[in-house]
């Protein structure tokens, strides 16, 4: 087992301007888990209820995950419903039932305890932060969280931040959980306050990677074909932790090669509704997308002498 | 004579949560002519009213501007009054006089007709139309506009575009021209139309260049000094046309060098109100920034084996 990942399991509706999907397969778990999937062997910690359709479990299986972490609870599964309007920058959010999430107290057996690569997706600081304490040798753990979390347990989430090395939050809610709308400003006081690093998740905008000693600004890829927003941040997340967990090598030149897979996985997320493009997803695929990220970010130096 | 400028010039009174300025200089032509002064030399067109203080007049000379393109009309100069709120990616137009521009109808001279190299600003697009009209060997135009044209005057933009090389929006006006919120997509929209390239202005979130054949993606400086984004894309504009008016070099790997020195000089104006960092803007400190840009984006290839 090389990545742990922790978070929500879901059955979504959603709807965009390229249509509407019912009970679908979602969740951050499973956009990371997915994600991460192409690039490592993933373990993946959440809840579901007696409802989750067997051919979803059935897919995770496929790729290869272990899905030895997530409980079966009685009840249904956790349910997200909502619509994206014709920007697709927001999702609006029509309907929440938590149901089975309410029950989620995971207690880690062994194996996961002893997870050396961990993503906390997005879920209550306060489950993140019983997950972290239950870690016996961690080497590299992630957090998202969301603006909900921001508003209702800032304090909790401090402490996050405090025991992470890395935190990943989109544009929205560094701005609010930082009180300031200059991103970089921001990103120092998150560092200030214990995070090793932070990933700014720009959408359509690209990512930000901010440590102490460096910056890097990753592209988005030129996307025409984007039908679905859902779980983008999951998949960044997934890409980006898949990728470090598979080469154990935390370097700042190889994490900056990890937010680029990040932000490949994510532009290919968005292409279709649910998992549906990862179905369909070749490693030469992540690769061409990776070297287009590269020849299009790509510029010669400038010499002395030609200002 | 190497890069001929029209747009405006302007006496501006701007807000900013960092402090206000009354009637400082501005104007889209005056930002972009400074700017492009660090690489090339530069005429401006443009019109102004007898109030118009010659220290402003004689800062442009200092820089080496010709200034002969610039018509003194009785009345008043054009003054545009705004503020900006925390988050500074809007300007709030509190007031605006147009003055003199309502009798601005440039004739060129002969050596401005002459010019290879020709930015119009912001302007009215039936002037930027009659400017074009008279230029006798131009080899590359660039043209800005903003919201207001694409609004009141969008067929006449529309023949703009037919006619230049190169368009300049930002991020809303693109998406607002081309009617739709997907920037890639809005802009295959206007190289159809005819443009040979366009460039989207993303403020902190970079700049995109589009060809038929390529693509481009820039990334913005991590600013946390930024007191006044007054003139930002017309800096950026200067240092674009600026850069490519002194190398002649229209391939695509110079004009992403022009590209991040455009962002560079952006990233540089909005460090203080009016033009006053432009003061004391040194050419090594441009090289410098050019070099921070093309460390935080550039990464290294990714190899097959090690997906």
């Amino acid at each position: 087992m090389s990545l742990f990942i922790a978070g929500t399991i879901a059955l979504d509706t959603i709807e965009t301007p390229f249509g509407k999907k019912e009970n679908i397969l979602g969740g951050s778990a499973v956009h990371a888990g997915v994600s991460a999937s192409f690039f490592t062997d993933v373990s993946i910690c959440g809840i579901i209820g007696k409802d989750f359709p067997k051919e979803h479990l059935d897919f995770l299986r496929s790729r290869d995950i272990d899905l030895s972490g997530i409980i079966t609870h009685e009840g249904n599964t956790f349910c997200w419903s909502g619509f994206y309007e014709y920007d697709m920058n927001h999702a609006h959010t029509r309907d929440t039932k938590l149901n089975v999430l309410l029950d989620f107290d995971p207690v880690l057996k062994k194996e996961h305890r002893e997870s050396e690569f961990v993503f906390l997706a997005n879920l209550d600081p306060e489950i993140q932060l019983k997950i972290i304490d239950q870690l016996e040798k961690p080497r590299f753990i992630a957090a998202d969280t969301m603006d909900f979390w921001i508003n209702s347990k800032r304090a909790k989430l401090h402490e996050v931040v405090k025991k992470v090395d890395f935190i990943l939050l989109n544009e929205g809610e560094i701005r609010m959980f930082m009180e300031t709308p200059n991103i970089p400003l921001a990103a120092g006081r998150l560092l200030k306050l214990g995070a090793k690093g932070v990933i700014v998740k720009k959408g359509e905008h690209g990512a930000l990677l901010f440590t102490k000693e460096d910056h890097f600004s990753a592209p988005s890829y030129p996307q025409e074909v984007f039908r679905d927003p859902t779980g983008a941040g999951d998949s960044f997340a997934g890409g980006f932790m898949g990728y470090l967990a598979k080469t154990k090598d935390l370097s700042f030149n190889n994490i900056k090669k990890a937010v680029i897979l990040g932000s490949s996985m994510a532009s290919f997320n968005i292409e279709d509704f649910s998992l549906d493009r990862m179905k369909t997803l070749s490693k030469s695929e992540i690769l061409e997308r990776f070297n287009a990220f590269k020849e299009f970010s790509e510029f010669e130096a400038l010499l002395v002498k030609e200002l």
